[in-house]
């Protein structure tokens, strides 16, 4: 079902600020996955963005995927 | 009262981007556990899929159960 | 306040797809302990499971409870 | 501020339907803890008791801190 | 940002009630770093805490920082 | 896409309550990678400063980000 294109390589960055893009990136494809054509996506964009529900929403799915890009890091310890 | 169907074989994938797309079908099958009407739920995907806040709430789902499937596979360490 | 009746003897099942069965008894008993009168919870069904954020929201506690099963079974690992 | 009532004397149950009631408890005891008067509590409760997303965000409170339960109980393996 | 004042001395307390309490005090401050108005809160007080999903979502965050408190106690195991 | 500048050095804190200040931190880096315009952003804080549900839901991200930086002090035990 979905595209072969890989957009996943790993969950191991180099730096944590490069570990919450990921986050962010994961949280994105989320959406993706569940609407995946990218014009409607365009046209809700501002919906949400001028919306401190949907903000705070957004917000929330990014903090979910970076516990887990942390754990995938040791949180960046060594 | 589930069909005995077996969907859910392993939690183990082979690559970081499987374990994501796993997350998004036990997300699903959540889904599909509630309400086991196929024709139902196709209509009223377009409610959603349009919908900000219902799309937001779906990334949010498959975060939760990607933090399990990254858990059951050591976040593809190794 | 509860009921004698023994409904959870154990976190531990056979398969993942067993352990995302106890995942969704753990859901529903989490809300019929809120609601025990069964009556009322039929009367209320049709009401979110036609209802897309219900719907998402139903996924939800299944995904947070299939992380305890799953997490209770090493991810059914070995 | 709380009352000096020990309500809360060990994470640790026999049984895992034990653990899940104590998960209620503490749900139970987080709705408290903002709304002290038992009297208002009771005046609520049909609100959310007939309201099909009260059930399912009551059931998510409960699997939130059952996590936190079977974790102290190590998921009652042994 | 912030005023120096040290409100967090420690996530380890010495009963796992004590521990439940600085859940809470956790989560008010999580309020009361978006709205440090005292005054602008007092006044909302009343809207949520007679509200019922206002309760439980209060009791969802409280569930969340006490994950936090319980884990940083090795949930008063010993 | 990101700016380049460098916001998110570590997870690792000194104390707790700068542990949580960085979760703050966090949640507001999620807010923003959403609506990235300041001025936007300035114009719907009101919006949630004063409404009960938005600063419920803002201290919840701050919570989930709290225990990933908890998590990355290993609770500051030692």
């Amino acid at each position: 079902m979905e595209s072969p294109e890989i957009w996943l390589h790993s969950l191991q960055t180099s730096t944590p600020q490069e570990g919450y893009e990921l986050a962010i990136k994961l949280s994105r494809m989320g959406v993706k996955s569940t609407q995946p054509n990218v014009e409607v996506l365009k046209k809700l964009r501002p919906e949400y963005a001028n919306n401190p529900t949907g903000l705070t929403m957004a917000s929330h799915v990014i903090a979910v995927n970076f516990q887990t890009v942390a754990a995938a890091n040791d949180y960046w310890k060594s």
